[in-house]
């Protein structure tokens, strides 16, 4: 059990409990959970922000308490909106209320209105604090922080590989090498990602579903996310793959604007799925590019299952905001097997992207690694 | 702090705790700790084995506790021992004392004496038991239990790498990239080793010192760990490396019966430095007949701190026990910068060999992996 320094912290520790049931389920709403505690500090009510274009947090908390929130306290994991969307200001349920007092985990994180919902409730002489778990806050919506401050996905990349970073051997072949736990949580993660990302290249050599599967309550859950594919040349037969089945979940393809199959985009077409025509470098498509279309449609979140390439220049181009690394303990021990990150690029080990480790643990006989990417070049401890 | 089930255990913990101080002094010896506690539960006396030659733990606590033995239980981590060796047989000072009940970890596990000190005492009319926390009493002596087993060295290797499995550039470039810290632990590591084993291109890269330093309790220790170091042509000249000044610590080198430069021998030989001359087997040294030099030179357990060629045929030939291995928070993505482990075998990665994770943790911005090899060529789980 965590011990808390303060009741705010135990109270925003609940307020973070609550908001994660809305994983998977609110983008491109933030995750949020809330508690109603009356002037005796007794909770009278909670609730958490179930999907989007449902009621807020604060909305639920409130009705449950009722009469009894008068001059009481109200915590929350991120400050309460003070813009009409699909529902009214969360300020304006709160200072009908009665409510004396808010303590939220953090502010707004989009410049534009952040500090507005804390003002408004201070102009109708609300108490409010704010500054609490405030590491876990943002890190419970990393996603949709990212989002508003620069309306471009948030990338995670995920990889399998053995204790030495092989993903397959030098005949090529790649297997399934992680533990069954490992490739259920590898489920669990897509569910919380608005799409997934894979190329070509691996929809020939695995033939994936890329489908949430294999978690029990996920029939709840009213979308797949978006398989896209990167598909420059549109050489991948839209009548072979899984992928393709438009029945499982959205698929939609990114191939080149100069030259791909007519014929492979027409069948694929015909069968529901969406294709994107993007520029290409000369090298591969405009990685950029592709993101900006995908924000435009809604995208706030994406989680990369690719190969050594795509996920190696994702990396050396600065295009992924968290990473999971999976280990398998194996070691191939052939320097000539496929490595699991191959960009174009070659650095001294120096020099080479840095990442913090934000956790690691074992699971179920495999190493998993979650880590973000350090902006600076170098290692800040160096 | 821990809980324990049964008193048992919990006195057995704390003869781990003290057997643990003898760590890196007592070899070929196991480490002991024992503590003595009175007819009414007094812990009366306590001691560990501190060096080879020196008294037993059993003898310390023994003596300690005097007269307040009678009728007292005696708590010790591994079987007390039956025979005459540098000092005379634990079972005749424990019926000497007056004990009553004598409470072990673990019986030995030299085959041929297993159960030999337990009958004694039983005999003498001691009640006897043994298999509490047995599996951390084998895991602290398994150097000394594979030695009595196998009378070959426990062999750990040691590997620091990127988060992609990497240790240089493709310019072959590489440098210390884990923190300090580990640095630091990797010191602590060597000092628990009768010798510590490399080859002659990681110093030609490197000219390391190989010798425990940084430790702040390490002067008591009388004598560093001895390097040897692999040199098939004996193409290291002694004037100009770090590793050949034996004033630090004892050097071996293996070079090859064959051929191999007899200047730079002799030159060696100079300064101090012991030559073993071993069979040549056209692709390297005879890593087996080292293994038995060694043996036979009381080395009991032996770390390697290699590039990958040695590493990846360390345990490409099962040659190794147990794995340390090191992650600095970096990815090169670069599949042609040096892997790891570079034997010459090619394995399917379902094929490869497989390892038992035992621990993973952080290390000041590192990732740590504590691992056994598998015997069976395949992952148990499959």
């Amino acid at each position: 059990m965590e011990l808390f320094e303060t009741l705010e912290e135990y109270y925003l520790a609940r307020c973070l409990e609550l908001a994660e049931r809305g994983k998977g389920h609110v983008s491109p709403n933030p995750l949020v959970g809330c508690v109603v505690v009356d002037a005796h500090g007794k909770k009278v009510g909670e609730g958490y922000h179930q999907k989007a274009g449902g009621p807020h947090a604060e909305v639920i908390a409130l009705e449950q308490a009722g009469e009894r929130a008068k001059g009481g306290t109200l915590y929350v994991n991120l400050e309460p909106c003070n813009h009409h969307g699909k529902t009214p200001p969360c300020t304006e349920k709160i200072i009908e209320s009665g409510i004396s007092r808010v303590i939220c985990g953090t502010l707004d994180p989009n410049p534009k209105v952040s500090g507005a919902g804390r003002d408004r409730l201070q102009n109708s002489r609300i108490s409010v604090r704010h500054g609490f778990l405030e590491e876990k806050c943002q890190r419970l919506n990393e996603v949709f922080f990212h989002w508003v401050k620069t309306l471009k996905p948030f990338v995670t990349l995920k990889m399998a590989m053995t204790l030495d970073g092989k993903i397959a051997s030098r005949q090529g072949q790649g297997e399934w090498i992680t533990s069954d736990f490992s490739r259920q949580y590898v489920h669990h993660l897509r569910s919380h990602y608005d799409a997934i990302l894979t190329t070509a290249s691996t929809v020939i050599a695995d033939d994936p579903k890329l489908t949430v599967r294999h978690i029990p309550d996920f029939e709840i859950k009213e979308k797949q996310p978006v398989r896209v594919i990167l598909d420059r040349l549109f050489s991948l037969n839209p009548s072979v793959y899984q992928v393709f089945d438009t029945q499982q979940a959205p698929t939609w393809v990114f191939t080149s604007k100069i030259r791909h199959n007519k014929d492979h985009a027409q069948r694929a077409r015909s069968k529901g799925v969406r294709i994107f025509e993007v520029d290409d470098t000369g090298l591969g498509l405009n990685l950029h590019e592709m993101m900006t279309i995908l924000s435009k449609e809604g995208i706030t979140s994406l989680m990369t299952e690719a190969g050594g390439r795509l996920s190696g220049n994702l990396i050396q181009h600065k295009l992924i905001h968290k990473t999971y690394l999976f280990y398998a303990p194996q070691v191939v021990g052939d320097s000539a097997a496929q490595s699991a990150f191959s960009s174009s690029a070659s650095f001294q080990l120096h020099h080479s992207p840095a990442f913090h480790i934000h956790n690691s643990c074992q699971l179920d006989g495999d190493i998993v690694v979650e880590a973000y990417p350090i902006p600076s070049k170098a290692l800040a401890r160096k």
